[in-house]
Parts: structure tokens; C-alpha cells; sequence
């Protein structure tokens, strides 16, 4: 636990998830599969709320972000979501894609990586959430769909436009999110929107054996690469330079740095603390 | 048309290129095959001038960019162009140069999707227009080639040392506009830089129908996919997440996706009316 | 010689690399081949000084970075770095840290194409000093590894977690900075991080012959186009679409684009003099 933990108490119960916590891995699975995982409102908010949590807390070294049952997620409800925000006024309207926002933000800026564990369908929503994560372990059954345009709304939807271009470029960017074709896995290998292609059914495994080997790694070495990915998509290349020197002065006095030398001398495996 | 048309008058005659507008596409043709659609001043005027006109009168749903014969465009004219700057003042040059990139600017900013119907050679300024447009829809004859270089001049001109590392990653674009050699079909396919391949000869059809299908579909929702890609280029992650959440409660208030929710609840296809 | 030349002499004796210099192209050779040219603060020192330098006179048009003996660089000597890095206060290590970058931004930064040749091995520092290339030229055995997760630091090393994603998109830049893992040629090729492969041990000399075409080609276009690639990727649109105008508008007055149109004109091939 965290000394700069503050009165809030820890959330006893996730109605909207499935969370489980095992030796600094946690795994969030979307848990509605008669609707595909459809997300509600209460599903957002709980990422939401469940990342800043885990983030202040830093017991969580790697995170796997799974769907049950036939696929990932399908998006946004259309009955419970798109129903309701017919009937909501301008600020709820405001209020409603900020927070939608705020979960993407929530998983590039948590300080652990995301790794999503994909098969079946990623669509709407969900492919934001897949395309947000640090890794996108996919099965051969994965099909993206960007398909906000289909439902009369913009594909930047949830930093969807500032993401995909710096995913797979421009080019492709422009196709997936104005059109919303589905992406099936050969393509989304083909340009680079999966990081990893596993056996069908093999998506689950292998994203938590990626997590249990981020987790037992050197973790705090992990995090600041991906706080530095994150931010300098944003810098320019002089401050950008800066940035990394400054972290890497810093991390050249954490505890992992120096046992990776005395483990290198006494020729052995680095035992990582990750800090 | 626009209620926000003030007193200037439509052109009557684009005497540089030929322009046809049916059911809300506009198909824009460089039509001097005898001379490879190679571009002259006029050219760079009348599109810089239509896409303008075209912005503001709001009747203009997608654009098709062609050209006749051989191939779609060699690039700045040799004679007319290169000879003419040569004696022209710096005042004269660097009108001419902010010219050619405010045509790539009104490409990047008009609220329509620009679909380049690619075919031969895209040469110089003509494989710059290509970049800009939101598709490059091309036949397996297409050989584009950044050539700024091979006439001594940088390869960053009209925005692509901005643009084409963004289509195809910062190494195959260093390697493009400093060589200016071809780039055939395979090639631009495997680096991203077509949106879509035809048979052979099928580049204009294929471009007409993808021109319809954005045409016929929710052409707000195009329309605002295509702002956020360009301006969220430009900015960091906070504030485009801040520019999707206020879009999205934009557009959440359009016809279309009210449309879109009554046509789910009735099990039909939508009818757009791209507001 | 360039006339903003100053007071200071130039270095005798480089001792930390080989560097020659032969009709404008400067050969720069890590020559520590018992050590796989692993790099000492030596090194680091002298590339940074010597980029420095190069820059200041204007002689070299084209710099081929390569490395001797069974690989191309091993980075950071393990012995001479990290365990001197140990026993540094504050201050020295964001010295060291510094310095690695300065000479990230030297080759970014200086007015002349670099082009990396390589082979075998390309590891922590030496491969972010081959993607910090503007041409990566590698023959099947090269092995890029981004390792500096693996010995407890951040993958942000000297820009890394800058170039990277701009260079092979977020998805693939998070995976090979995140994990450290190897990078075979196939892979490289697939993702843009080469952009050239030759045949074995072909490295080093399809480096240089294509040094030696840029250095005989328009060098002045080179360099700015090489310019405007780095600090593009710095700008918006509007800003890049200027600089181009405006670049163009200065090279249209140089003695090379006058000479292409002259040869044109006589059917016959430039002669480039690089101004």
C-alpha cells in the first residue's frame, strides 16, 4: 500500500466487473456475455473509478483487461446507452463522454501496463479500450470495429482519433474510423494493431503470462516506459531527451538498477523488486 | 446551400480543371492528359479557390480527385512552372510556395472526405495532393514519387515532412522524400500508404463508389471523424479526449443519431439526412 | 571550410572511434570489436563532439555510422557504465544522462544525412543510435534489442520512447521498449524499422554507396529536407505547411534547382553542387 493513501476507503465491491488481485497481477473482466459485454453506464464508471484506485494504491503491477464468453466487447449498450443519452440535456451529454473519456485516459495514465486479452468481437467502445491498453493479445477470432460512424456519431469517439493515427497511421486511421469496416485478426496484425497473435482461445493465457512476467519484473522500470510513451507522444524530441534523462538518472539510484549489476557480476538471474 | 453565404458569387467556370457535382459528390479532374495532369499556377489556384467555395456552400458531401489519361498527375509543370520561378522575386516565390500548401490545406480541412482515385504516375505535387486526401483509392499502375529532391528542392514540400511520416512511419518517409524514388503499388500497400487496391483500371469506379457510400451515409458524422483526425494530429491526449467528449455531445443531439436509434428499435437501415 | 568558423581547432586525434572522411562522406566506426564495440563514456563523448563539429564545417554531405567486427554495437558497456554510474551523485548522472541524448539530437539535428550500417547485434544505446539514423541499411544478422528494461531502466533512453513510436507506430514502439525483446531482420523489415536490407555481410557497402549519391546529389536539399522531417514532427500542420513554403522559396535560389532546369533544358543529367 501506498504511503500517499488518503480517507477514502477502498472499493469493497465492483458491481459493474469482475476484479480479481493475484501476487500484483489484477485482472478486470467485462462480465456480461449475454449482451457481448456491452458497456453501461455503471461499466465506465467503474474502470474509471477502479483505475484511479489501483493507480494511488501501487499493489498492481500489470493489469489484464478480458471479456467472457463469445467475444471482448461489443461497445456502448445501444438500449441502456444510446437510448438514454436521447433523453439527456446538453451538460449530461458532456458529462457522459467525459467520463468515457476519462477511463481511456485512466489506461494510458495508470502507472501499470494494460494488457488486453481480445477474441471475438472489439467493437465501438470496446476497440477503444482494446487500442488504449499498452498490449493487445489477440486471438484469431478478434474483429475490430470502429464503428461509430454506423450509429450517426464521429469516430473520434474516447481519443479514438488522436490514438488509431498513432497506432497504425494516418492512412489506415482515416479508413477504420470513417468507414467502421470490421478488422479482422490478419489485417490488424498486417498494421500493427495487435501485439501479439496467439492460438484460438490462447488470448486469455497468454495475456496474463505477459502480466505475471511485467509483474515479477523490474516494475517500476516498466512503469516509467510507459509514462514516458505516453507523455512523449506529446514533447517535442529536445524535451523529450530531457525527460528520459532525468528518469533515467533517477531509476540509475532504484534498487533494481543495482541488482541487475551485482546479479550480472555473480553471473544469476536479477531478483526484481521493482523499485 | 449555407446560410452563412455572403455576396460573392459561385464561379461560374473552373477553367483549370473540370468539375462535376452529382448528389452531393464533387469529382474533380486534372484534365490535361497530353501533358501527365502535370499541375501550372492556374491549377494550384482554381483548387485552392474551389475547395473554398466548396467549404463554405455546404452541398459538397465527399470529393472525388482524378486524372484523365495515363496517369493522375506528374507533379508542378516543368516549363511553366520550374522556368517560371526561376525569374520570379522572393515575394513572387514565396507566394507561389504558401500557394501549393494551402491547396494541401484545404484538402486536410474541408469538411468532406477527399478520396485521391489513383492511377500511374502521382509525381511531385501530384503524389503530395495524394497524401493529403482522406483515401487513396488506386489501381495496381500507380507509382507515386516524392521526386522534390531529384530538382533540388527539399522534400518537404507542401506539409510532406509533416504528412507522410504520419501515413507510414518517420523511416520509409526519410527514405521517400530524400531519394524521390517510385513507390509502386506493393510497396505503398505493404507501408500503409494506400487506402484501398482496384483491379486494374477500377481506381475511379472504386473511388465513385466509396464517394457515394460517404455521401449517402451520416456525412455530419463523416464530416466531424475527418476535423478530429486532422486537429488531434496537433494535440496532446488531455485535450483531444476534451475535444471527442464535446463532439460526441455535439452530435448526439443530430438527426442521424436519433435516426439511427429509431431505425435499430424498428429493425430497418437507417435513413440519413447527414445533420 | 564554412566562413562561421571559430576560434576553435579542429580535433587531431578522435580516440574513442575511427573517423575518416573521403569526398565529403565521413565513416564513423565503433572499433572496439573485442568488446562488440560496446560503448565507454569515451565514445559518447567523441560522437557528440565529432557530430558537433561536422556540423560546424560543412565539409561532410553524407556520414555512414557502422561497426566493426562480428556486430554492430552491444550499447552501454556494462563494466565502464553501469558500474561507474553506481557510484555517481545526482548531478553526474544526469551529466551521463545528457550527454547520451545530446548525441541522439546531434544525429537528429545535424545538416547532413546519417546513415547507419548494420549487423549482429544493435543493443540498448546502439540500437537508439541506429534509429536516431535517418537510413538504417542492415543485412539479415542484425538483432535490434531496446534492453534497458532488462537492466532495471526505462525504455526511454536517449529519445527512444520519442523515435520509436514515430518510426513503427505506439503498439509495436510499447512492445520493444516495454520487454527488451530481440528484433530479427523479417521483423524490422515488417514494421519499418529498416530501410534497407542487403545481402549478408552487404551492409557496409550498400551504406556507403548510398552515402556517396547523396553526397553527390543536391546535398543542400538534402539537409533541409532532413531538417524539416525532424522539426515537422514537432509542428502543426499550419506551421510545417509554412516552413515548407518558405524553405522552397530559399532553395528556388540555389544554384542546383537553376541546374536541374539548365540540364533539363539539354536533355542531359545535373551536376549537383549541394548550394
Amino acid at each position: 500500500m501506498s504511503p500517499f493513501t488518503g480517507s477514502a476507503a477502498p472499493t469493497a465491491d465492483w458491481k459493474h466487473l469482475r476484479v480479481e488481485i493475484t501476487d500484483g497481477v489484477a485482472t478486470v473482466t467485462l462480465a456480461r456475455p449475454e449482451k457481448l459485454n456491452a458497456l453501461t453506464f455503471g461499466a465506465y464508471a467503474d474502470l474509471r473509478d477502479l483505475l484511479a484506485e489501483l493507480s494511488r494504491e501501487k499493489t498492481v503491477r500489470a493489469l489484464v483487461l478480458a471479456g467472457e464468453g463469445r467475444g471482448f466487447c461489443s461497445g456502448g449498450d445501444v438500449d441502456e446507452i444510446i437510448g438514454a443519452t436521447l433523453a439527456m440535456d446538453t451538460a449530461q451529454l458532456l458529462d457522459f463522454n467525459r467520463m468515457t473519456g476519462q477511463v481511456v485516459r485512466a489506461v494510458r495514465e495508470c502507472p501499470f501496463p494494460v494488457i488486453a486479452a481480445l477474441h471475438g468481437v472489439a467493437a465501438g467502445a470496446g476497440a477503444v479500450l482494446a487500442l488504449a491498453a499498452d498490449f493487445r493479445v489477440a486471438d484469431p477470432t478478434v474483429r475490430f470495429a470502429f464503428l461509430f460512424t454506423r450509429v450517426g456519431l464521429s469516430g473520434g469517439d474516447m481519443g479514438a482519433a488522436y490514438l488509431l493515427p498513432r497506432v497504425v497511421g494516418l492512412g489506415h486511421a482515416t479508413r477504420l474510423l470513417m468507414l467502421g469496416d470490421q478488422v479482422r485478426a490478419p489485417e490488424a496484425e498486417r498494421i500493427g494493431l495487435i501485439s501479439e497473435l496467439t492460438d484460438e482461445g490462447g488470448a486469455n493465457a497468454a495475456a496474463h503470462r505477459l502480466a505475471r512476467r511485467l509483474a515479477e519484473g523490474p516494475a517500476l522500470a516498466h512503469a516509467q516506459t510507459k509514462a514516458l510513451l505516453t507523455s512523449e507522444l506529446d514533447m517535442p524530441l529536445s524535451a523529450a531527451v530531457e525527460l528520459d534523462a532525468s528518469t533515467q538518472a533517477l531509476l540509475m539510484n532504484s534498487e533494481d538498477y543495482a541488482e541487475f549489476h551485482q546479479a550480472f557480476k555473480e553471473k544469476r538471474t536479477p531478483t526484481w523488486q521493482g523499485r
